[in-house]
């Protein structure tokens, strides 16, 4: 069956790849499955086709067949239960690595998503500059906290997994903020996850998107 | 195999069954499995006992024989997994129940954690007042999304999910703040979770931990 996601036509990162079809794209490279790429523009996100697909207006999207999902960490999720490659078969370590996808999503992602939307919309405000070192402490305690727990290892519970894979990505969204750098043993961790041959082929795919744009 | 979760041995909602126990408490009770209850202090939760449990410091935990996790998400989804009642058997069916269980921790969650912990971490600053409509409306942009998407349905993608328990208590943190009564079907939709005989006794049990505290 047909896989089908969507990405943005327009990157607004510029093809960093920080948009979250890249979680999508590097889960299906890691597995093996091809798949199609329908892109969208930020006025299409919003009519009514598209949010038969994606209720909340954004992007990705998963479809397969009869089946239809939106959110990163679900699509990943299925791509990891549905094909060998991203979850171990044990099942204890299997809840384990599940648990490390909802833990990337849910405890580490919110402050530093808060920080980088709080640019957007209090950037200009007179508060924004008492208010970051504030958003920057809380993300601190979270990595500090991540990185006592992977110490000195590969990867945060046995093999590399599917919690791994979304865990690298949200750290991925502090690149340039300085805050990673606080701690070698992350560092290191994103860099082994962007050394992955998958992660090569779905980053390079996701920049040719950004590369073929009219230049203006 | 003994199912045992950790709670907040001090309840700092009062009792009101907001903390992230009470998500899985609602499970195990509509899976019909017994569990027993750790309560553990404020000081002792960023011990290293618990931070070896949950190296956030925080609460619920999850232990059953060898298996330790800590993410509710994560937590909630194994028990769905692991017992009938709270997805659906169609391949389909299960991956959109999931896609809901993420929608509720990752796309419409993180804004109303926002709102509560600006509400702690900021409440006694100048520029809290100007910020707090802009934190609304970004959730209010979730929460018309949410609604629309919901329709005159019961639950958001046929009989009751562990997406639908998920999402209702992630919309119960609302409570008090106005904003969810704005959607009368939205409002229905939490009174139909609340009713649920398993949530009232998941509720009348994390209540009783709350009437047992020595009065002061």
């Amino acid at each position: 069956m047909t896989i089908t996601i969507t990405a943005f036509e327009a990157s607004p990162d510029r093809g960093r790849g920080l948009a979250r079809d890249m979680r999508v794209r590097w889960a299906l490279e890691e597995v093996g499955q091809p798949y199609e790429v329908r892109l969208v523009s930020f006025a299409a996100m919003k009519r009514q086709a598209h949010l038969a697909l994606h209720p909340f207006g954004q992007i990705p999207t998963y479809e397969e067949g009869d089946l239809a999902i939106f959110e990163s960490g679900a699509i990943v999720l299925h791509i990891a239960q549905t094909h060998p490659g991203l979850l171990p078969d044990d099942a204890d370590a299997r809840a384990r690595a599940i648990n490390w996808l909802f833990a990337a999503l849910n405890t580490v992602e919110p402050p530093i998503v808060e920080l980088e939307q709080t640019g957007f919309t209090d950037g200009d405000k007179p508060w924004h500059a008492a208010r970051v070192p504030m958003m920057q402490e809380r993300i601190r305690t979270r990595l500090k906290s991540l990185s006592d727990r992977l110490g000195d290892a590969d990867w945060l519970d046995g093999a590399f997994s599917a919690g791994d894979l979304m865990m690298v990505m949200v750290l991925r969204r502090l690149e340039g903020d300085g805050l990673v750098e606080e701690f070698a043993n992350l560092v290191a961790y994103v860099e082994r996850g962007k050394a992955r041959p998958a992660y090569k082929r779905a980053y390079a795919d996701q920049y040719a998107v950004f590369a073929a744009l009219p230049k203006d």
